[in-house]
């Protein structure tokens, strides 16, 4: 027997009835705004190509590192989940057992209520009911059902990416590339003639971290595209001016920057060259490494505030925890753990030199919440350079949003905050991502009325913001 | 004039009144479940002697660390709560003044209302209102009357400790030992022709801890009982691997493991043979005591992969915190202290090796809430080896168990964690813990219903997993 | 058009009707009782002197820090706030553009919105409706109006400190002095004839931090005021202890310590007296001010309990951690951040020696929020010297007082807390501070209340142990 597939309208609402209430009309004073998507994962050459996406397991199962660390944690292998080993990329399945997208699909469903009180039930729910129009939840019973249907529709026109760009109501959407990305589907998209936009953004980990996997062949390769050579420092420093102007060209409005720590520094000219000197041999010391990543961010900091590129940071994941893991399969399955943060100490060198910048806007993101009200909110608070950026990752959940406003807005108010990134790789997913911080936020903003802290109009007011304007500011879309 | 006690039958449930008609119902749906108790710390010779219980003040407040602590922080002396100094273990009380055992009921009577706020109060009104039939609150003018009706029952045979565990629904209870105990209790219940089902557990700690009191005596006592010559090092690991199996034989499932940190480590065999070495001489350095307890950690891991014992880890408490009280009373007298404990580092070396086996299952706690969302849902929420213990020690608790699920389930889920643990020597407390956590779960599964991100029959099943289903699972019971 | 002011009578009180409806009976059976102020920064010159209070912006918003922070954070200057650089103290603006109190407040009103979700949106607007009697909210068009009416109230009797300190219903207010002030106001305000309890705390970081500006020149003048050599360590103590003696006969109760850290130390005279010659030579180091300091906590610990003074720790905020705008502008002016601060070990030194005292008060505070439940409940719930300061700073804020309450009370209990600290240079809004705090106290304990954990007439008495008593016996009052 199935059960119904409903998406109830007052999800994440508030339970208390005056409040829902109040939520529920601030709700639908929002909730058909566009969608501003200033920071994510999705993959350019969709829109450019725009061809059908892949079958239902490829589109929604394989590639989100949510469900398969689930999973992986509840005993499921990833070769059962479609992950192929590193070593056998020709396409043969490990121990010689293909498992194809029905069957994949067929564990997944067997699994699903490992989900419960997850966001990703909440994400694929959306999908499932809002882009595919299932009516019955999925479990063991309903696998096949799902995966014919949701086959089925993939085939359709209306299920293309530009088509589903246009039906999420998506007015800007920004990818993420490597400065020695060409651009090319970028490019290809501006020519396109399709008006729908997308932006590039500009992560130069691969170039400024010495432990990036290839790091000096990156190197090799930035002089390839920029025409400088980047075995001397200030041509190094040259190529990336370079390259942010190629990727503001292509609409870049902002950077992102993936580091381990928070760690900042302000090396003088010659120990800056120095250190670049000792990074870019074969050897780097791990004290090396850090400081160079440090120093890099304050360097990327100013050209932040030469060129205008918003400058984001996304300290404390410790990639790859799991070495048997990351050998066999790779990247990016759902192993990385956030780790405790400093950001007082370490920001402190960039802001000593550019802090006081009211043209220059560094987005500070955190996995370690136990920061939001004891560190970043207090820095948002005080420097006009620094802007919080929204709960993420592991706490881009209704839960992980409510202590983010809880912790933050008391002493950073909202007017230092950016609005919502979905962050993700998972396109269908955006708009769900998008309407659970929707939810969340007039929630918040609901109690505050309850509470008396706010008049509704303000409320209002402040709805708008949360969902579209701040965003569109701080991103400088 | 006295106050009735009545436990409302609404006691810990949401306030919302839709919520609350929710929690209602699912509690009603799970509330007579029989308890399962795989970790805690009551006495095997209770049940083996089957002897009525001391008298209240002895059974209920002098060895509760839980008030001893609250009251001697509002300055009443431990004498005066019946704890003797240890220089005074043969009778006397200290300063020569006898306090009987009324007079320290008089005393907690007075102050009872400090409780006021505190899971103490809780589970001593659940007590005194459930077990002891007692009608009134306990204030000054009361305490005579409770003195004489709870010393009145203790002599019936229903208050005899055989017949309180039938009358609790208890299915299960282990209790913990030390690898030297010769476990004559457990060996008693065996063939005592009584039902019910106490389990030992392996508490390592007195001969894996080289800063543990009298830990090279507690090595040749191991030697002693093993037969197996402790002071070479592949002996000593026998013997662990002998009377973990003898453990077993006497029920055991699980082992417990109550390190200051939870560093793990993992030494080659040459190296770890000459550590044992060295920290098996009279003076050892903390560097060797923490390297040595987290090498047999890992040790530990596995042979629980060997023999299928699931492990527990309790780090970060600072233990006798107070050297003055220490000297005088002892262990275990309320002056214990979380310390800030990580696990992102710590534990990697023992999931380097064991993390991947998911016939392996390691239950991690922890007294550092700021890990749950950063640190601890994370790793259980990827590792197939790791489980996430239930809220401990001063967060079990109402608010404490909120902010375990609030901030674990959003990405472990529910089906990495074991359901819950009383963790206690208070005998008469345990179906009064046990009736504290299935209802905030019960309440925080309505709000996940209420909100619309569960339906309520999934929140059903879900509260038979969190009390019951789960537990079994995880302890292998 | 303008908008009303009101300030709703439910206002910050639960949103739920059950638990809103007791709330309101525990507000209403205490929001009349008096104020007790015993920590915070007015300034006793005010009431010695009876003058009227300067112009709205330089009384309202020139030394508000919190809301300093907040308008420089968005971009507006501080000179545009009536801050002046400080080489510029002879009266000409930063620029050379005079910015009359006028302009001042039109800045200000235009950016009024930026504190939605803020505490100071609470007091301010309280002050407005409350003590001034405005009717319409503040924003751009209201602003004249507000200069206006402000303005002319300050003009009249009934708006004069005293008047105020009578209208507020304070029955004993606070301040803090140096060791170096002489008092003269408080000895004025004692042969004054105004009934008015204003009292002294004694505040010596500026003679115990060697890291203070000017500290050799204070402990020159510490010897003048005291007639001691405190060149000699052994003076310098007896300096203190008069010095302490001298605010005790001017009615102080407590003493107050603003260090970095809370690490405290003891060491041995010798030691002591070493350290304090290198202190107090040109050069210090950073670990031997930071020893000193720690050796003086526990130095002043035992003159507390020698002469009774109540002593106080404020201990995590990294003091002007901009170093532009400390150059230009000085202290206070809302670039002070938290930091992560451990109390654990830091306290033992201090702890081992007076920890079981009972006749000393040690009321610790903290800025990281991350210790509530880890480290200071369990402190203060088991030393008998230790007691718990109220939310501080940034967490004197709706959510901060909840977190503090549903963090600490569970292991603390209400009876190891010391009531509310409005900590405030800013006069008016000590009421506004106060109504805060008792809104949200009876809050949680209606929510106490509602799920049956205390009854209505318990929670009726800790109403009026936290609004206060508890501050009344803690602080010696």
């Amino acid at each position: 027997m199935t059960r119904p597939l409903v998406l109830h309208p007052d999800r994440l609402l508030p339970a208390d009835a005056d409040t829902r209430a109040v939520a529920r009309r601030l709700l639908a004073s929002i909730e058909h705004l566009p969608i501003v998507s200033p920071h994510g994962h999705t993959d350019p050459q969709w829109f450019a190509d725009n061809a059908p996406f892949d079958d239902p397991a490829q589109l929604l199962i394989t590639p989100d590192h949510y469900v398969l660390r689930m999973l992986y944690s509840l005993g499921v292998s990833l070769p059962q989940l479609g992950v192929r080993p590193q070593s056998d990329a020709d396409g043969e399945q490990a121990g010689g057992t293909a498992v194809d997208s029905r069957e994949i699909w067929r564990i997944f469903a067997e699994h699903y209520h490992v989900f419960r009180g997850t966001p990703s039930r909440l994400w694929l729910d959306w999908v499932f009911a809002e882009v595919f129009g299932l009516q019955v939840q999925l479990e063991a019973g309903t696998a096949d059902h799902y995966f014919d249907v949701i086959s089925a529709r993939l085939g359709e026109p209306a299920f293309r990416p530009r088509a589903l760009f246009d039906r999420f109501r998506i007015e800007v959407l920004a990818t993420t590339e490597s400065p020695l990305d060409d651009l090319r589907h970028h490019r290809a998209l501006r020519t396109s003639g399709w008006p729908g936009r997308i932006i590039t953004a500009f992560r130069p980990d691969p170039v400024v971290d010495p432990q990036y996997p290839g790091f000096r062949d990156n190197l090799t390769e930035l002089s390839r595209v920029s025409g400088c050579d980047c075995r001397s420092y200030p041509e190094y420093l040259e190529a990336l001016r370079q390259r942010r102007a190629y990727f503001a060209s292509l609409g870049a409005t902002s950077t992102d920057h993936g580091h381990p720590t928070a760690a900042t520094a302000h090396l003088e000219f010659a120990t800056a060259r120095a250190l670049f000197q000792r990074v870019t041999q074969a050897q780097v010391s791990a004290q090396d490494a850090e400081l160079f990543r440090a120093h890099m961010l304050t360097v990327m900091a100013g050209m932040s505030l030469a060129d205008g590129l918003v400058m984001q940071i996304h300290p404390g994941s410790w990639r790859n925890h799991n070495p048997q893991l990351f050998t066999r399969f790779g990247r990016d399955k759902g192993a990385d753990i956030p780790m405790r943060t400093d950001y007082v100490a370490a920001l402190k060198p960039l802001l000593d030199l550019y802090g006081n910048e009211a043209a220059l806007t560094l987005i500070v993101f955190t996995l370690d919440e136990s920061t939001y009200a004891r560190e970043l909110a207090p820095l948002a608070g005080h420097y006009p350079a620094l802007k919080l950026g929204p709960a993420w990752w592991f706490h881009d959940s209704p839960e992980g949003m409510r202590r983010f406003r809880r912790q933050t807005t008391e002493t950073a108010g909202f007017y230092n905050t950016v609005g919502f990134n979905d962050d993700t790789r998972a396109f269908c997913s955006i708009p769900a991502r998008h309407d659970v911080a929707r939810r969340i936020d007039c929630g918040y903003l609901a109690s505050l009325v309850t509470e008396h802290q706010l008049g509704e109009s303000e409320a209002a007011d402040l709805a708008v913001e949360l969902t579209y304007e701040l965003a569109k500011r701080a991103y400088r879309l």
